[in-house]
Order: structure tokens, then C-alpha cells, then sequence
């Protein structure tokens, strides 16, 4: 076990086995109390889920309410003293500190003091992770549509964001029976896919795409390509008929405008659903990750 | 008993007794424990009271400190995603949202995941409440002053305010021995007064009132009618000669200039006591409101 | 024992002596528990490490999370009410507030219940102090460097700094082997030593000093002298050469441009370490000043 989650692959398969087991066991009930840790958010970025999702399992596994680091007032550009200073500062203040950062989570670790756990909660920059949100997304498959050696999993959107990248490492070495990535010509510059998911087919529509068990609808970032690319890799009515009788939507969310407004009452968006199984998995995590 | 709290009317009268003797115990000390449940504030509008009010409550049940889900740095216009998204993810990952709307509360509850319980701490539109509001209103007034329905009791100000609307609707149920509105007729527009209290008189001064048991100075928004008007409803020395011997001013706070300077250091002015009061009460709605 | 902890004159040299005796202990181990107090933090300005030093001291007496009383979207001076009706409601609610204040800290405590402990986390003003702080400064030399009464001091920058006013009250208490305080002419208008320590050789260079064992940093607010100034009590290499072979750097932090950037990772610069000790020390100051 490292110590630090800074990548999926900081996580071997078998120890994503045993914290998906672990998840199971703590969605079951709230009567469970790890021994307590001290957790601290260190958000150079603002955030919902990710971050009143981690304030939540701190809560459910009995640990004092994590707080936030930076101020929201001051913007980070405005932060008087080094990045140095300020987590070397807080890193002896806390267990666990769960970084957001603005760069690259690489810069942090070496800042933090010994003895203290970093959970990347995604970062940016061409490695950029987001290793908790894939393994939310492979427990949320695994749980609402099956075991993932059965499914046939098309990923679409911009690959290169955080959350995809992480997905798509913890797909390389946890392999679906079928994977499509679907995304615009446009919105590869720079991918880089794992080996093991180079001969994975790359398309540019949904068009030929049949009983898909579960679709991940990655996001798109505002601005990066045009209208009509948007469009045609929004999930619609016609993309939902592409999926099996079992299959499923998934987002790491925001949805703003990936699914097409028309369609967002279906039952077979799965976001909510999704969203609620971060929880258990969150705690899991935060409760492997201590020294 | 509902499941949510939204309005002064979910409590029925024998509920809102049995809060009352829960909520004098828990002033009695610190000791007590409730299971622990898992709150979060999702306040659309800034609050100081409500808010360190509500989570001083949960501290003092034992609860793990309430985050605050909705960022200070993003203005709640700027939120990327739907109420629907937002509200039906963090409804998973806690147990109580107090909410604090800038719209109806109604439509938040319907977002709501099955098992959440919403507090309404305060909305708006034209049946907005503030039902805890009236909850320490009333409680306070028999803890300082005495039984309500030996009361002689003034409700002063833009009786359309939620806490007017959740005040007056308990005051509907738990009569008081007399009850008069102070109120200007250019603040009356689309006031809906309760059934019970159609009958009661409504005046523009305090000019006839006397042996006033409990006063209420609910406020008048800013801007809202002109600065005459505002310092005839305003409490000062001779508004306050009009108290009975027990007589007391209440007001849900804050205090601008609805009470005059002069008379700020008035021990009849009991606005800190009721506020205290305040602590007890919400433990006792939250212990209460619990699935 | 004083009920509140406002300067640092309000503990005796022997209270100060059982704070860190206790810290000691407490920095031993992470699993003791003090009766559960419930404290929360009314910051008038932005603050990094004292609040997140005052959290996790919090956090690891068992307490719950201190919450944040006033919000980060409104400024200070757009509050609504008076401090007097703030103060007043959340010292209700609260048992111990920790206070940074935009003013005197004097001006607070009249407002305070009775029974809620105000901690001083730094205030401003013409006496201005930071008591915690100096208590970290005094204990980090004593773990770090050696006993007070055996060390060669320097107290170097703006000495009318409340940092550097509580840490030299309490040296005038707590006598040092030697201190030279170096600082610049255009910086001790108004400044007042303590009686004890105006024999204590005040200059305006580090040329003439020699075996320093612990040199403190304490700042030099931005655009207050010349750079040339700046310049001047900036601690370099050259500086760095006239500590004593044990001789440590501190500074209460944030460090701008006090040190140059050329030796920051030097083993002698001892601000991290000095943070960490904050928490004990802090651990100690909360579980005293408990009613």
C-alpha cells in the first residue's frame, strides 16, 4: 500500500478489490467507527460533490468535520506566502490532508511532512487524476449494472480530463468485455491512452454503437470545441436506445449540457444513483489511507 | 409527525408542546447525547443567526459540525448545475439539509433523496416561513415573560416577513390573550393573515396600545416604505412606557434601526435572551426531525 | 487564572510554566480527550495558520469542529448589525470564541456572556497582542534550542507588531540570557517596550551580533520602510553565520521576503518546526480556559 493516493495507479487491483468489498460493508450501515484521524481540505479549486462528499464520509466513519485550509476570500493568486509554507504549515496540523489542487499534486507531495496521507481529489496538468472518482464510477457500475469483466462500457467526451484519465487507468487493468471511446478529432491533442487500451476503438458518434451497458458521459470543457461537436456527443433519446435492457448513463457530473434536457428524468441516468455510492467508497478510501 | 419541517402548520399543536418541555430540558445541561445524525446547511442566502445557531444545536447533540454546502465563493447564480443536481446529490450524503432557499422551499423538498429530512431555515416568495423563527418566538415569550394565553401580545412591522407569516400562523393556534399588528397600510399589499386572526385589530401606532405583555419588532426591509413611516413603527422610550410591568420586546434579529439607540441598553429589550433561547429549541427540532 | 486570554500578561510566569508542561504531554500522544467544549472562531480577517492551528487543536481535544462565525461572502464592514448584537447572539451559543479582531480586543469582552471564554487570536490596535503566538515562540525555542534563561536572543523587525509585542511582554517576564532587539529607526515611533526591557540594546543592523541562539523574524508589514530597509533585516547567509552552532530562525509566519530566498532550505530555519509545536501548545491554552 503507498502512501499517498495520487493516481488509480497508486492502487493495486487487488487492493481496489478489497475497497470496493469495504465500501459494501460500510453503505450497509452507519454504525461504523474507524479510529479517528484528523482530515483537512486543501481546495485550490472549488467544488460540490467532491468536496461535501469526503466531509461526509469523515463524518460517517466518526471523524471530526474536516475543514477547509484556504479562505474562501482570498483568491489563491492572492495567498501571501509559498505553496511551501502554507502545506508545510497545515501538513503538521493534520492526518490527511485531501488536495484540490490548481497544478499538479506531484508539486504537493514533496511539501507535506512525514507521517501525513494526501488523497489527490483531482489535479491538473497533462498526468492530471482524479483517483476517488474512478473508483466511484467502476463501484457504481459494478453495483447498478454488474460485474465489469461482463460489460460492453463506451467513455465519451474530452479523454484527457482528469476524471477520464483515471477511469480509463483503472479500466486498463480492471478490462470490460467491450470498450468504446467515443470523442472528436478535435478533443485528442495530446491524449495519451494506457497501453492496454491503444486498439480500444475510437469513434466520433454514437451511430454505430449497440446495447452498451454503461455509458460514461465524461463532460465536454465549456469552450474547447463547437456547437455541433457538443451536440452530437450529447446523450439523447437516440443515444438511450443504444443501451442494453440493463445499461445505464454515468457522469462524474456537473451535467450541464452533455445530456440533452428532453431526456433528464429517464430512469436510466444513473448520476444520482452514482453519486450516492461515492459515499461508502470515499470512506473506504479515507480509512486505507492512514498511517 | 411529517418528515420535514417547511412550515409552522407541519407542527401541530401538540408537537409544538412537546418540542417546548424537550427544549427546557436540553437548556438543563450539556450531557445529553442524540443518536448521531449527519446535517449540512445548503443556504442560498447569508445568515448569521440561523446559521451558527443551527450548528451550535447539532455540536451540542453530539452531531459532527455541519458543513456548509454551497461555496462562499461562487455567487448561487453562478452554480453550474441544476438545484435538481445539486440538492439530489448532497440529500445523499446527509442525513438533515437545513435550507435556506432564495425560492419556495417547496420546490427543493421534491429534489430531496427518500430519508432526507429538509428544515426550512427560511425562504421566500409569498408563503415563505421561518418556522423555527416562530418556535423561539413563542418559547421565549413563556420562559421570559409568562403563558401565552395570559398574554397581551404586539406584532409590529411588514407583517408579510417569513417570521411574521411563521409567528403569526402558531399565534393562530396557541391564542394569546389579546394579539394587535402594527403595521402601515403601504405594507399590507398581498398580506394573507391566518383565519383565526382576521379579527384582529391592525393599527398604524402604538398610540393606543397599553399593558403590552410581549412585543414583537419583526422588522420592515430596507427601502420599503418611507423613513416616516419606519420611525413611527419604531420601539423607543415611549413605545416601551406602553409595556405591563412584565412587558417585553422581541425581535428576530437583526436590529437596524427598528428599535431607537437611545434605548439600546433597555433591559426590557430581551433580543439576546430570546436568541439564547434559540439553542435549545433548534436541538430539540432537530432530535425531533429524524427518520 | 483569568477567564479570558487577552494579552499574555494575563497568565502568570507560572501559568505559563503548567501551559507547557501540559503541552509536552499532549504533544505525546494524539489520544487524550478534554471535556467536550464547543468553541468557534469570529475571524475579522483572513488567517491561515491560527485558525487551521486552532481547528486541530480543537479536533484533537475531541471537541467538534469550531465553525466559522462570520461569512466569507460579506465583508466586515457590510455586516448588517453591531458588533455588540453579533457578539452578543453567538456568545450564547458557543463556549469559547477565538477572536480576531479588526480592533482592540478590549472592545469585544464587554459584549461576551457571562460564561463564554474569549481567546485572543490576535487583535489590532495601539496594544495589540497575540498571546498564543508568543507562548508557540517561547515553548518552540525551549523545545528547539534550549531552556530561555540559558539563550542568546534576537527579536529582529517591526516591534510594534502584535506578535512581537506579546512574545517580548513575555520575555520580560521570562528573562533570556541575552536579547538585542535589531530593528529600524523608521520603525519605533510609538513603540513601547516593556519597562524590564528597556535596558535591552536596540540596533539597526545584525554587523555586531555573535553566537545568536535564536534569532526571531517577527516581519515587517509591506510598505511600512525603504527596501533598502527591508534589505537590511533581511536574514541571509551572512546572518545565518552568526547563530551559535545550536542557533535556530523563527518567525510567526507568513514569510515573505524576512528571509532570503537563497537559504530557505536551510536546516536552521526553524519555522516549520515552531508551527508544528503550535498544536500542543494550543491544546494547552483551550483546555485551560474553560469555565
Amino acid at each position: 500500500m503507498k502512501q499517498h493516493l495520487l493516481s488509480i495507479d497508486d492502487l493495486a487491483i487487488d487492493a481496489v478489490d478489497a475497497l470496493f468489498v469495504r465500501a459494501q460493508e460500510l453503505s450497509g450501515g452507519p454504525g461504523f467507527r474507524a479510529p479517528v484521524r484528523h482530515a483537512a481540505l486543501l481546495f485550490f479549486e472549488t467544488s460540490l460533490r467532491t468536496r461535501t462528499g469526503f466531509v461526509s464520509a469523515a463524518h460517517r466513519l466518526g471523524w471530526p468535520t474536516p475543514i477547509e485550509v484556504l479562505e474562501r476570500r482570498a483568491s489563491a493568486s492572492s495567498m501571501p506566502e509559498s505553496l511551501r509554507d502554507t502545506v508545510g504549515v497545515v501538513s503538521a496540523y493534520f492526518d490527511t490532508l485531501i488536495v484540490r489542487h490548481d497544478g499538479a499534486i506531484a508539486d504537493v507531495v514533496p511539501l507535506v511532512r512525514q507521517g501525513t496521507v494526501v488523497i489527490n481529489a483531482g489535479d491538473r496538468g497533462p498526468s492530471s487524476e482524479h483517483p476517488t472518482q474512478a473508483l466511484i464510477d467502476v463501484f457504481a457500475m459494478s453495483q447498478l449494472v454488474g460485474e465489469i469483466q461482463d460489460l460492453s462500457i463506451v467513455v465519451a467526451g474530452d479523454l484527457r480530463m482528469r476524471a477520464a484519465r483515471s477511469l480509463l487507468n483503472l479500466l486498463a487493468r480492471r478490462p470490460p468485455r467491450g470498450l468504446v471511446l467515443v470523442t472528436d478529432p478535435a478533443l485528442t491533442e495530446g491524449l495519451e491512452l494506457p497501453v492496454a487500451l491503444r486498439e480500444a476503438p475510437m469513434v466520433d458518434s454514437y451511430d454505430d454503437l449497440e446495447r452498451i451497458d454503461a455509458l460514461h458521459a465524461i463532460g465536454i470543457p465549456n469552450g474547447s470545441v463547437e456547437e455541433n461537436v457538443r451536440s452530437r456527443l450529447r446523450v439523447d433519446a437516440r443515444v438511450l436506445a443504444r443501451l442494453s435492457a440493463r445499461g445505464k448513463v454515468f457522469s462524474p457530473m456537473p451535467v450541464i449540457d452533455e445530456v440533452d434536457r428532453d431526456i433528464r428524468g429517464d430512469p436510466r441516468l444513473a448520476f444520482l444513483e452514482q453519486s450516492a455510492l461515492a459515499l461508502p467508497v470515499r470512506m473506504a478510501v479515507l480509512e486505507s489511507f492512514t498511517l
